[in-house]
């Protein structure tokens, strides 16, 4: 558990890509009202999010972020959930919790509501151990420890840049499996955090996501999707993996696990294996490319990790597909568009914050 | 679940370093019975260890062994569990199951008694995933499956070699964890098989724990422990270290999570700490030299492998100490012993086993 208590009323922002049932926030009032959303609207500017009251939040549409960011508005997905990295650059908080609107409350099983905020900022204060796995699963949990064998010198771990969260009910699944198994749900509990190895890639699913956004916050790019683009449903993959080797190399933990939201609904199998089908083919050679990347010693920031790891993707990947120098460049367009809020956000003297609080 | 059905009768053998209790025999008699033991007696040859009615079994004391090994009988521990190996070599089937005596039959969270060998079976015959993570944990587990994001190309998977169970009630801690904590129970029954990643180094115990004996028996090699040597308690953690570089370099599957087991007692923590104060010294020079190690492609089977290894230990962790140039040596002469004694099985004809099956 946390040695903090309470949870970080002043440290964390939520974002949520779209709104699309008010329900949502309603269930989820009792552990999200206390903090402020950052609501990034994945579709047509037109179209008006209704939020409930007793809710502190800041909206974004389309013309928002080309009003913001004039030119770098192009790193940034339309008519995608992948657009959600805008609000993590417009955040000024320490972390961030991201989850879907089709993510609601799950329950243990002892039938206790899980209160998933608390258990993503558990995971984030505790450290993580990528350099040797414990069989007892987190050695920081009450109850457990570190197991036999397990060395001394490696028993502080690690400082944890992410915690990625589960999910009951219907699982995140590709479009070919969720054609196959249509009507598979994930009713196992499993009552585990773990630090994922360092040297291991793992996909990483944007539902339920908790981060911290000084540590890593500048890799957490979500690609270009949707609109335009050729493919779908890869912006949190793609931000998995970018993360995962910026975590390893810069000595930052990864966990997953703990906690579960219920995942209401399965997305269309015909539409996701359209957004899919390139990825699904791309992917055997992403994931190669990844495991193989190494980052040079100099880079020591995130964003110098992340320039880097950006001119080997347009450098390795090119070969694929035209799309993959887009990205690439996309990839610089989002870290300048980073420096320069983010530096800006340090500079700032007293400007009205580009939000409509309530 | 396994696609074999029942288990394999002819096929596993269970290795039991020692029982100074024979409840221990009656409790898991329905589990274990149907199945022969090997039992390698850790102490005073003298004394009789009485097995009963209706197990079929072998039992080898140390006087055995010297007259089974000769003079390379010297790798084989004595007055120490880690003797359990000789039954590795043994044994003429293609799994072996080895659990302590001091391990009862553990119940899952509905009360009903956990079936380990069950479980193991299923495991060791079920595909690892060491090249990716799976956040849904083991999928190919009843009702999971691979998720969004996973390669296809890597959904076969590979062979598995070797099923690390776990332990409610006394965790399997080290001495001065042992120490500090003295009352801490594992109470959490996590609900999960997971594969250890490739590249990652586990604390292997052997306290429940099953392989396949043809696919990495002959790296299952227990050490020189316990009665004139420095050191105790490190058996099972230096066959884990050897096994997993020799899994991850021959593209084996290693997993961990269940079986539970019910871990009755914690052994003495004074004398546990006597046993591995040096090891726990040592181990933080073992450990990198374990996860640096590189065996050449030309190592292309488990014994070639070990032989290579057992060179890198004399040439690398020799300056730590002596102990480590005779282990080296010791490694070699397993590997004879091995080769010899498997070897000799395949060409035999017709000899009196030497065995006492009642």
């Amino acid at each position: 558990m946390t040695a903090r208590g309470p949870l970080l009323k002043d440290e964390l922002d939520i974002v949520i890509p779209t709104i699309r049932d008010l329900a949502f926030l309603e269930q989820w009032r009792p552990y999200l009202s206390p903090y402020h959303l950052i609501i990034v609207q994945d579709g047509d500017p037109t179209k008006k999010i209704h939020v409930p009251e007793g809710y502190d939040y800041e909206l974004y549409n389309r013309n928002d972020i080309n009003r913001i960011l004039g030119p770098k508005a192009s790193c940034i997905s339309f008519k995608d959930s992948a657009c959600r990295c805008f609000g993590f650059m417009m955040s000024k908080k320490k972390y961030i919790f991201t989850i879907d609107d089709d993510c609601w409350v799950a329950k243990d099983p002892s039938g206790h509501e899980i209160n998933a905020l608390e258990q993503h900022i558990t995971n984030l204060l505790s450290p993580s151990t990528p350099l040797f796995f414990n069989t007892l699963y987190d050695p920081y949990r009450a109850g457990a420890d570190f197991v036999r064998g397990y060395p001394f010198s490696m028993r502080e771990g690690v400082a944890t840049a992410i915690s990625h969260g589960l999910w009951l009910n219907v699982p995140d699944y590709d479009a070919p499996t969720q054609l196959v198994k249509p009507a598979e749900k994930n009713t196992r509990f499993v009552d585990a955090v773990m630090t994922i190895p360092k040297g291991t890639l793992f996909p990483m699913c944007g539902m339920n996501l908790a981060f911290d956004r000084e540590m890593i916050g500048a890799a957490m790019y979500f690609g270009l999707m949707g609109d335009g683009q050729p493919i779908g449903r890869y912006d949190d993959m793609w931000a998995g993996w970018c993360c995962k080797v910026i975590c390893d190399h810069l000595g930052f933990g990864v966990k997953t696990g703990l906690p579960y939201i219920h995942h209401s609904k399965a997305s269309n199998p015909f539409v996701n294996l359209k957004k899919e089908y390139k990825g699904i083919f791309w992917q055997e050679e992403i994931i190669p490319f990844f495991q193989q990347v190494v980052l040079p010693k100099e880079a020591v920031t995130v964003e110098q990790c992340y320039i880097e790891l950006a001119k080997q993707v347009g450098e390795k990947l090119k070969g694929l597909d035209p799309y993959f120098t887009k990205l690439a460049e996309a990839m610089v367009t989002w870290i300048e568009a980073w420096s320069e809020l983010t530096g800006s956000e340090k500079n700032a003297t007293g400007a009205a914050p580009k939000s409509s609080l309530k």
